[in-house]
């Protein structure tokens, strides 16, 4: 039982430390806590087990955990695969955590763009996130051009140090994020006066308006050094490794203590005692790291090999306990600027980014440093010295894949690690949306509404399920993986559409339909995910495309919420125009191609709204050679082997299109609406949302096409497009509903309630579709 | 940092507790170690927080974690439900634990057939498992006929207290299993000589001798009360819940200390932390338990509600630690029966199974419990009072699902709880094959083979994949579901097929179309397995069959094991012979009936094998009125509605079947094998096995067929039968390796190794396979 409480706490320390002392006189020092020194520890380790040992001899206890106390983490996170890595290494610590933290993400705008949707739809409670702009932070990187930049590219390595699986065949580095910012611009402060980056936005009602502040050193930092830029380097993570460095002035004054780590290391253990560990620090200590298990820094690897100063074996920086309060005290920012420059004369550039500076400033000043137990960065290179320290442990506790090979080292016991790994990987990130029950903290933005919401549904309600799946928030990982958008074009259009992992063989054949940009919501679990990565890595078609990107909703409930799915995949398309397609069809080889072609004859803009259509057919057969002309579409129709779409069972769902007419057209013709209409069409991307409200299946892209008619889209057929859906099993979903006696009540609840809201949004023009409504027909 | 290692250990609890003494006096006792103890427990509970003060009110330091030692933990466990059940606890301990663990699983005929087969495929490191028989630790039923048995329906309760997930809809209670037991029978033991069931084997090489020991009390049990079957109960774990009262007697006497779990509780910490409780035992104490979280012991819930007696709220038995050791001595068996008679003189019959005796012992003897923290047993019943316990606390211990509603339980914070369960529920098992390295122990049996196989493999190998598919040991959990096995018939059939998620829905047709017993393997991962329990619960009609049995085969690796799969599925079979289908298939309506009335008139024995060919087609409409009969599956073949199987693309597959015969056949008809036969048949259930060296696609079947005809089983075709492939996209494994250049070569290479095997074992005979392989041909 440890003391809780801070009284308390102080009160058994003192305690504690005076017994303790007392026993060791006793005892003569024979007694030592923890595992067996020389074992747990890698030799050479200074501290390892006995970490903060520094006045006298005596042998500290276990430092009480910090109850309820706010704990700070700051990461450096740049890019698609890098941020999957963050949320893998935050899913870890979220499970074991029990304190409210708060995350400090240094970002570039890809990162941000993905994590700040992440944290925002995971709605986990105690947790906060704010983001601070990494490009800010390494600007000036042309003010020094007498370095040589060793970082391969351009300038903008998408990846961090610490990226957990840089897919074999796949590029670690990409181009840069043309996505703008959201936020507006605010111009750059004077250099010298302020050289914060702007904390832009907390996710969580942490309404922070630091938005740039005073630098807090001694004596302003030269004009021509503003950050981290300037510094040549030839690690991998390129300069996004080198920001842990300005931490102390990037993050804000206020904030004493930070864990700093990297994205690829994974938590088995509660972060709160690593926390506990900044107890140990004696008043000169600031920074503590564990040493590094490897012979790098000893400089014997090979022949000339000239590694960076560090005291022995160095110490490893993929976790960091920093007292940015004393760092800035003892003004570090230009303590590591004047070792790094010295060094930087003899030495070409840093090896291993941040580390190899931390350590030449620990070298010259010893005293800076707590060396923490090995344990807290069990790092898992190729050549690790780690077994060492964990063969004697068995309470690991954090994991450091700090080989470029990540995952792929190969190690005795990588299998154990991996499976660590893997768990987390896998882990459903919605599970951790739990209380802190012993620390109590307001709910995550929104949470609340919801929880209301859900908590005033009738569990008893025969449309429970439907009620309960359209009012849950699904966490959402926008680019999901390694994306280029498309080039900024008037006339470009962003096919939509969305699947479950029981549609993921449709992909390859529509990518060969469809070279353009495509932007596709995914349905999947976090293991599914993973299983998705694999699927893309694997295949030589969809390995190749850039221009397709996968956003990721994460399943939870029982029904497939195809409208908020729509949504997604809407939101993040980034063409003037988009074809809201599903993932069953294919599009005529030609179409991407005509859709542009038309779009700049039409000449449409604000002032003709228009909804193109895209006649849709179907075939029954399950092998099938596609059309390549709309010729060859009518000798299929008339064969029999090609029908107009649902044909057989709902011909008023594609009627209107007029197939008769669109035979003989040579030019677009425009049709009218008429109930229960659902065609394929390509709008602007600012069109009307889909309704949520509609889950599982019917009625939800009908309701949409009332919302265009409603909004005065003209709804033009086009004469030579065509699209084909394609023969499939039944999905679980909808064979589990299609049997259930209560859904077409419940859908037909979700339609009264939605023309309810039509009336009141377009008043009597709305009309219409209430009358149409009332025509008898069997439900979509 | 806690001491590790036994004489460090004492010396360091020894210090402690002096020097905590010294602290004692010098504080006057108003340090408190531990969360605030009015929060923490629950009011009246005892000992909460300071568990095992008791000859002095000094305040105990927390006991050092028993490094590498043993721990035992003992579950009670009967049927198909109760044994998901536990996997999910044993997942949960086994997440945490850090410690080498031996299970003692005392179960009925079925769940052993489950978890003995789940355990030896686990291959966990560290972990064993005994198995003790519950059928004879309950015998004795009749011996005592003037008690009423408050049992509802047979003596064969299928669930033991503390059930995870009876399903809505799903009755708790199920028949006896017939499985006949495959140990020898030993005759029983006269009464009094020996009480201990025997040991019946230990899963890991614990080659305990122990089958039948003296019982070690003082005076031997009276023959007319041997176990506990004569104790009346209405307690929803029938009799099974009684039987944690025995265990000092059923388990090894050489076993001194055991953990005892019902199945519906969830860890949330390391198991040691709870093993390391018994450091507080005094010398007088037997038995920790939590204090009940409820007030159903106070006796005043509803008008003559009149509980057994109890100390205060009483205690709970979900969470037991027994000392064996001190209960034997001190005459536990003579104990707890004496109360137990006494009480039932004026009490009709336990309400809350073992949990009732144990209380009416404790209120007699309070000096043997030992209360522990509450934290160690969180209740979840219905008017709970557990929020007293956990609203302080940060870290629970254990979870207890003790209400008979388990999961579905109204509690403000239930959202909480089921995250922690779902957790676990879904979490890959596979994961949990994780060394200790702190505490080196041997292998689990055949773990050492397979990973020394596997580390001959060459990471190079262009067949790497598939070779180490093959070797890989699949966790396997047989009837996964509550299953009623067929009556024993001469002549019945099994459907014997394997399927993965994306073929659930063909479930429901094939149900319609066989109605005889079938025997599926599935192959899933643990959150695909929840998801496939919530498929079958939401569906009528696969509710409604009995004779269906589910075996799971947990997912591992990227190849589809097929063979496997279907050697798992015809294992499982029960029937005299099985027809040997595929999951894509939906045979004749009539075909159940037709084959065994073929089977009684071909009057086949082990005089004549034979395997009954069932002649195969296929529809390329995935819209199809399915033939009800020879005439009609001849008109729509005639119309070309219908294609003999695989026509198209691979005839020589099915052409040995000789189609046009079967046009006009009015009998059984002989055919002769040929190259890459591969018909689906009707064959003894001691049939030889398929080659698991084929994973993924191709020739899996051929192989089998070829290994019929070596073994000169006669191929009979039926003049009547007929099953029918329907059309589906291409499944995730297939497209992903008919693109793969290199999966043609492995096929090749596997097919030549089955070969040269065959010569090995047939000889001259297996000659004209080489021949035909020769042939030059396309793959299957």
């Amino acid at each position: 039982m440890l003391p809780r409480g801070r009284p308390r706490a102080l009160g058994a320390a003192a305690l504690l430390l005076l017994l303790l002392l007392i026993g060791f006189f006793l005892f003569g020092g024979d007694v030592e806590y923890g595992r067996p020194r020389g074992a747990a520890a890698v030799d050479g380790d200074p501290s390892a087990d006995r970490g903060g040992r520094n006045h006298s001899d005596c042998v500290p206890p276990r430092p009480p955990l910090p109850k309820c106390e706010l704990l700070h983490v700051a990461i450096v996170c740049a890019g698609h695969n890098s941020s999957r890595d963050l949320v893998t290494l935050v899913k870890s610590v979220l499970f074991y955590r029990k304190n409210p933290l708060h995350f400090h993400l240094v970002t570039d705008a890809m990162a941000r763009n993905i994590l700040e949707m992440l944290f925002h739809t995971w709605m986990v409670p105690a947790v906060r996130v704010s983001f601070y702009d990494a490009e800010e932070l390494k600007a000036g990187a042309l003010a020094l051009p007498h370095f040589f930049l060793a970082v391969p590219g351009p300038f903008f390595p998408p990846r961090a140090s610490g990226v957990g699986a840089c897919g074999r065949g796949q590029s670690c580095l990409g181009p840069p994020s043309p996505i703008t910012p959201t936020e507006p611009q605010i111009p750059h402060p004077p250099w010298g006066v302020c050289l914060l980056p702007r904390v832009t936005r907390s996710v969580f009602g942490h309404s922070s308006a630091l938005l740039c502040q005073v630098h807090a050193l001694s004596s302003p930092t030269p004009p021509q050094q503003p950050q981290v830029s300037w510094i040549p380097n030839k690690h991998y993570s390129g300069l996004y490794g080198l920001m842990k460095l300005v931490l102390p002035a990037a993050l804000p004054p206020e904030l004493a203590r930070v864990i700093v780590l990297d994205t690829d290391v994974t938590f088995a253990s509660d972060i709160a005692e690593l926390w506990a560990l900044f107890a140990h620090f004696s008043d000169e200590q600031v920074i503590g790291l564990v040493e590094n298990q490897s012979d790098w820094y000893l400089g014997n690897l090979w022949r000339n090999h000239r590694p960076w100063p560090a005291l022995g074996r160095g110490f490893n920086t993929g976790v960091i306990l920093l007292r940015l309060d004393r760092l800035r005290q003892a003004g570090w920012g230009q303590m590591w600027k004047l070792t790094a420059t010295r060094e930087l004369l003899t030495l070409p550039a840093t090896s291993l980014a941040d580390q190899d500076i931390f350590n030449a400033v620990i070298k010259e000043h010893p005293g800076l440093v707590q060396p923490l137990p090995c344990v807290w960065n069990v790092q898992l290179s190729d050549h690790t010295l780690a077994e060492r320290c964990y063969s004697e442990a068995s309470d690991l506790k954090v994991i450091h894949w700090n080989s470029p090979k990540k995952l792929r080292v190969k190690n005795k016991h990588v299998e154990y690690f991996r499976n660590l790994y893997l768990t987390f990987l896998e882990y459903d990130g919605n599970l951790l949306r739990r209380e802190l029950f012993g620390c109590p903290s307001p709910p995550p933005a929104g949470a609340e509404q919801v929880q209301r919401a859900l908590a005033q549904l009738d569990e008893e309600d025969a449309c429970f399920e439907f009620r309960q799946q359209r009012l849950t928030v699904h966490r959402v990982h926008v680019t999901f993986l390694p994306h280029e958008p498309p080039p900024p074009r008037p006339h470009d259009v962003t096919l939509v559409a969305q699947l479950s992992m029981d549609r993921l063989q449709m992909l390859e054949a529509l990518c060969r339909h469809w070279p353009g940009p495509m932007s596709l919501a995914l349905y999947l679990t976090d293991a599914e995910a993973q299983q998705f990565l694999r699927f893309v890595e694997a295949s030589a078609v969809l390995s190749a495309r850039q221009n397709v990107a996968y956003h990721v909703v994460y399943r939870e409930g029982p029904l497939y919420p195809v409208n908020q799915l729509r949504n997604v995949a809407l939101a993040q398309a980034l063409t003037p125009y988009v074809f809201l397609s599903d993932i069953d069809f294919l599009p005529a080889y030609s179409l991407y191609d005509d859709l542009r072609a038309s779009l700049e004859q039409l000449k449409l803009g604000s002032e003709r709204r228009a909804a193109l259509v895209v006649p849709a057919f179907e075939t029954l057969h399950y092998r099938f050679s596609f059309p390549s002309s709309k010729a060859e579409v009518l000798a299929l129709l008339d064969s029999g082997s090609l029908y107009t779409f649902r044909y057989h069972e709902w011909p008023r769902g594609h009627a209107p299109t007029d197939y008769a007419r669109w035979r003989e057209a040579q030019t677009p013709y425009r049709v009218q609406w008429a109930a229960d209409y659902e065609p394929y069409v390509v709008v602007p991307r600012d069109c009307p949302r889909y309704d949520p409200r509609f889950v599982g299946f019917g009625w939800n892209k009908v309701a949409h096409i009332v919302e265009l008619d409603a909004q005065e889209y003209e709804l033009l057929v086009l004469p030579e497009a065509f699209t084909i859906h394609l023969p499939h099993g039944p999905s679980l979903d909808i064979s589990r509903f299609r049997s259930s006696p209560t859904y077409r009540d419940c859908l037909q609840a979700v339609k009264d309630e939605f023309h309810q809201d039509l009336s009141r949004r377009y008043g009597a023009a709305a009309l219409k579709y209430l009358t149409a409504l009332r025509q008898p027909r069997s439900p979509a």
